[in-house]
Parts: C-alpha cells; sequence; structure tokens
C-alpha cells in the first residue's frame, strides 16, 4: 500500500511513517515544520529535538533499512500538494497536518488566524487532491474527542440515532469543542461530510484522545528515532507535562478541581488504531468515525497515577490545583462509547505504573535538558 | 444606531442600507463587488445591472434626503476591515459578505476554493474585529434553511433538545447541507456558536429561506435604486428566475420531480427580520437563531403560481421538467418552525397573484435584457 502522511514531523507523524514502512508499506511523509516554527517562537522547543526529517529517515533506513521519502513543503498550498499526489497516487492519506495546540489557537488573534487558515486550508486541499488525482484514496483524518466538548449525555461514536416528535434520524454527534483549535477539527468533520456524501470520498475520521507515551517498536531502535517528545504548556498534553513536573520536582499542575474526565490511549494505540484504520478502510461514500481512546480519567486520577509511579522511583511528587485558564467544566458527566477500533482488532495497553516508571526513566535520563519555564501554563482562555 | 453592512452591493445588501438609511440610523456599506466579478466570468450579469455603489448613495441621497457612507474593499482582509471598525464603531453589523451561489461553488476546484476562502475568512475577519474593536457589537449574520437539509424530522428554529439513553442536553440543530456553499455556512454557525459561548459575542444567526421580489418603499422610488435581480442559473433564485422564464417564453425548468419543499419569503420580509433582529438585538453570550422564511412551497407549486400569474397578463406559460442537475432529494418530509420571527413582531406579506404580478410587470418592461443562454443550468453537481 502506498500510504502517505501529511504532518510526518509530529509527535504522531513520524511513529506512524516508521511504522508503515516497518510492515512493508512504500511511505511518503510531508511537513513544513509549522510545529517547529511555533515552538521556537513560542520558547516551547520538545524535550528532545529529533533531528529534520531527511535525517531521521536516513538515520532509520541505516538502522531498520526501511526507506521513508521525504517532501518538504505547505499541504495548504494545492500546486505542492497535488505534484505530490498525482506523483505518488496514495491508497491511502493519513492526516495530521494541522495546528495541534489548543492554548496556541487562544493566545490571540494571530495564533487564532494562523491555526484557522492553515487546519481549514489543508483539509480543504487534501479533499480536492484526492478528487482530482487519487479518487479512491482513503482518507484517515486525526479529529480529536474534543470536538464532542462534555454534553450531559452519552458520547456516541460519531453518530447518533434522533426520535424526535414521532419521526427518526440519524444525524453527527452534535459536536462543541473547548478551544478554536478543538472546533477546526469540528468544521474538518462537517466539510468531510459534504464532500463524503456529495462526491463519493472515503474517509475514516478518528476522534482521538490525549496521547501519552515515548515507546514504540521503531522509536525503541535508537533515541534519535524518538518522537517528539513536549511538555510545555503549548503542545504538551497533560500525562506527559505531568511526567517532567514530576522529575523536575515541581508540583504536577492540576487546573481547577480536577474532575474534568477525558478518553486517553497510549502512543502504541494510536498506531495500532492508525494501522487498522488504513488496513481495513471505509467504503466509498463512507464517513467512518471512531472514538480513538482505550480509558477515561479525570485529571485527578491521572496526578494520582503520576505521584505513585514517581514515588516508587523515589521522586517526591506533590500535586497542586491552579486557577484554570480554560474555559470548561470541572465537573461533569462523561460517558464516552469507543468500541469501534476494539471490534476491528485494537489490544489496548493500558497506562499501568510499569508504562508510566518507563516513561518517567526516559526523562530522568535526560532530566537536565528540562526548562522549568516552559511548563506552567501562560495562555488564559479569554 | 451605527449599521455597518457588509456584502452592501448585494441583492440584499443594498435594499437593507436604503431602508436603515431611511429609518434614520447612521449607514456605512462596505463590499468589494466580488458577485460582480463572478457574474461578469460565467455570463451572468444580472437582468438590470444597478450603478456602482458610490453612485447609487449619491442617487438615494439626492432623491431621498438619507446619507449612506460607502467604503470598497475586501472584508476578508482584517486590515482593512480593522479599519473600517476602529473608526465607524458599529453597534450592529450585518454581515452578508458570502459568495452567495450554491451552482457556483460546485463547478469546479477554483470555484469551490474561492467560496470557501471568501466566506470563512470573512466570518473569521468579522468576528475578531468585533473582538478587537467593539465587543458588543451585536452580528446579525446571514445564514440559510439550507444548512438544515432535508432531514426526515421536523426542523426547529437553530436548537434541538435531545433525550438519550435517559439523560437531556440542548445542542445546536444538526446541519448537513447540500452544495459546498450552504455547508460553508453550516461552518459559519459552528464557528460563531464557539466564539459566542467563550468569548462573549452576542450574534443573531438568520438561517433564511429563498428570497423572491424587487419592490422595497425605497427601491420603488427610482429604477436605479433597485436591488440586483439576477434571473441566470448561477445567482437567480427559483422564483425570480421562473418569471423570467415566463416573460421570455420559455417553459419553466423544475429540476426533477419538483417535489423539493423550501421556505420562502418576500424581499420586503427579509428587511424588516433583518430590521427586527437588529433593534430587538441577541444578548451577550447569545446565539439566537431564526429561521427566516413566511410560507413553504414545493418547486411545483411556485411553477403552478408563476404560471397562472403569468397566464392572468397573457403570457402562454410551460412548465417542463429537467434532469436534476443537483444531488438532492425531489420528494422528502419537510416541516419547519418559523415562529421566533413573527413574534418578534414580523407581519408577512405572502406570494399572492397581486405580487407575482408586479413583479412579471417589470419583467415586461424589460423584456428585451433577458439573455436566454443565461438561464438554462450550466453546472451538475459531481
Amino acid at each position: 500500500m502506498r500510504v502517505l502522511i501529511c504532518g510526518g514531523d509530529g509527535y504522531l507523524g513520524w511513529p506512524t511513517a516508521m511504522d508503515f514502512a516497518a510492515t512493508g508499506h512504500e511511505v511518503m511523509v510531508i511537513d513544513n515544520y509549522l510545529r517547529r516554527t511555533i515552538a521556537r517562537s513560542t520558547r516551547s522547543e520538545a524535550l528532545l529535538e529529533a533531528p529534520n526529517l531527511d535525517d531521521r529517515a536516513e538515520l532509520f533506513q541505516s538502522i531498520a533499512g526501511h526507506r521513508i521519502e521525504v517532501r518538504i513543503g505547505d499541504c495548504a498550498d494545492p500546486t505542492f500538494l497535488n505534484a505530490v499526489f498525482s506523483s505518488f497516487l496514495p491508497d491511502t492519506v493519513i492526516h495530521y497536518a494541522e495546528q495541534p495546540s489548543a492554548p496556541y489557537s487562544m493566545r490571540g488573534f494571530h495564533e487564532a488566524r494562523l491555526t484557522f487558515d492553515n487546519n481549514l486550508r489543508v483539509t480543504f486541499a487534501l479533499i480536492w487532491a484526492i478528487l482530482q488525482f487519487k479518487p479512491d484514496c482513503h482518507m484517515v483524518k486525526l479529529g480529536t474527542m474534543g470536538e464532542y466538548g462534555t454534553p450531559n449525555i452519552d458520547i456516541e461514536e460519531g453518530w447518533i440515532d434522533i426520535e424526535h416528535k414521532g419521526r427518526k434520524e440519524k444525524f453527527l454527534f452534535p459536536r462543541q469543542a473547548g478551544s478554536l483549535y478543538h472546533t477546526t477539527k469540528v468544521l474538518d468533520t462537517d466539510l468531510l461530510w459534504f464532500y463524503v456524501r456529495t462526491y463519493g470520498l472515503r474517509v475514516t475520521d478518528l476522534m482521538q484522545g490525549p496521547v501519552y507515551g515515548l515507546s514504540t517498536d521503531q522509536a525503541d531502535l535508537d533515541d534519535r528515532l524518538l518522537p517528539n517528545f513536549h511538555y510545555d504548556d503549548i503542545f504538551g498534553t497533560v500525562v506527559n507535562r505531568f511526567l517532567v513536573q514530576a522529575v523536575a520536582g515541581i508540583p504536577l499542575t492540576v487546573y481547577g478541581k480536577g474532575g474534568q474526565t477525558r478518553g486517553y490511549l497510549n502512543l502504541r494505540d494510536t498506531l495500532q488504531c492508525v494501522y487498522l484504520a488504513a488496513t481495513k478502510p471505509a467504503k466509498e461514500r463512507e464517513l467512518r468515525i471512531f472514538n480513538q481512546f482505550t480509558e477515561q480519567f479525570t485529571v485527578n486520577q491521572l496526578a494520582e497515577r503520576v505521584s505513585r509511579a514517581g514515588n516508587s522511583l523515589g521522586l517526591d511528587v506533590a500535586v497542586q490545583s491552579i486557577a484554570n485558564p480554560r474555559k470548561e467544566l470541572e465537573d461533569h458527566y462523561y460517558n464516552a462509547q469507543h468500541s469501534g477500533l476494539v471490534e476491528l482488532g485494537l489490544k489496548p495497553h493500558p497506562m499501568t505504573d510499569e508504562v508510566l516508571i518507563g516513561m518517567l526513566e526516559r526523562v530522568i535520563a535526560n532530566k537536565s535538558r528540562i526548562d522549568t519555564k516552559k511548563i506552567m501554563q501562560r495562555v488564559r482562555w479569554a
């Protein structure tokens, strides 16, 4: 299978590329290093700055013997993207190419505009590259569980059957996200659904929860193959940030009451999910939606688990509640379905103490690189 | 009240501007003549090409004594829009500034991209102009009934209470539109709802049905003050197109079975609705949604009404079904609520024979200008 990975430099993009290459697929990654540009301009560089994509692809080939083609360019630019599509003719395109930080999208006009323009334009350009050059190409799109927000009813997998005044209809599950970043993904879903039902596109939209982890079969071959690991307030997801706080000896910062519940998953499970979605594709004219997470936790439960793992390594981990910089419910109903990917074959890696300890040990080995200024939240929702 | 009208050159924008100016408000219109540019490039010029905005504003002031300020520029450009906002400081902004043609948005990549970029970027720029320069400004946004599509349940006014597995939540009524143009308005609604609930914006989103008519109190003062009247397949709405076909002596073209049901309204009622929304504004942090139409008809019923009116004037009106160029249901359930604007004070002008005859007489007076090549559908949905 020919697999094009848009956003191949990212936390998920690069491990995904190695995973498909290692299982015998022809892989091309594209990226314009937007995340690195933003990280530098906001002093949010990763704990371990991965080599550039060309160097990493060379390194991976020399170590593992698998080839990954690299193209540097902007997926929002149809001239660039169409040239890639018409020459590579992918069977599957995996769409990670979005500005991925919620706090960044909430900093102000400039950051909101960059997020909005980039994310919507990339999705639009990808849709049209498929329609024009490879209409049967299957798009695997990374959405987010954050699209749903925290409604007072059970969150179904993408769709809901509504009975209203004695009549019935199936609709997209209503979405209402908590940041502009998450809202761009709501708009993506609406747009994809239009092109699926009207132009016959085939799409799998993965509503993913926050991901944690560093280790994958390929990344474990060499430290320089590890994914970008962010612990800052801009790009660091909550578990990764807590682990670095535990190692740095500063309290784990819980926003507000800490009752915010979300679905989480291990990086290894993201790889499984994306692989399953790609190798068991959606049908023509199908928008297939999965809720991609394995376990639900409150922020307080995460803090407790990281504390326990840290303390078992002799770290002295404290937890501190700080004023919530976000606008969100801190105590709410949350029950999200997530059986679709398990039915497709997902074998979850739960968040055990062992997993957390393994991550802590990697962070400890790089303790001298931690810059504590990067950790505390610097962006407040309007 | 200081009223800024974005898209002031349009079929609705110009009569709205005259209406507010005539009732004593300070009015500024902005437009970049995008519709005229598209009309020329697609050979879809209006039956009566209105003078440019500067000339019309001068004419209106000389005839009626009311001033309308004119700024020519692109609302999607924050530099232009912010300069307008920071100097004019509107109390109300009426947002018509979108590429308004569904068939144009379905012609191909170029037209889709223009529609998508323009419509989303204008809405985004307007949101941020308000947030930065006049946070209490009330936005009256022209949405469309087409956002809802044709679901198998009753269409409520913007919102729906869902009971699911014993729990309840109120959501935006699910939207699924039939063209890219209509889909950009779905995305607008999602985006506005995010900025309303997170940043406290106040917005009235008007889900408008197709509008017909030429006559308004101000437009009737002079033929040069009439709104742009399109009868082509790109910008002409169905009733206006049928009237021109009746006068030109060519059959009224019904797409497919003609059972497509929509809610329609007279141009005079659009003016009333927008005026009511502006003078009785939404509250801070409120997204108020109205379904803006007065009567539901099938396309067959419209053809029958135009035939009857035409025949009473001695025209020999035929009706012909042609292959439907769109992807849409031709026979479906449709029952949309629309009580909100009536409760606010709307006094509907129904589609009487007299109204249709009045329009036919205006078209007959300009019969020599009709170019029948412009009428037949030239765009087919993919």
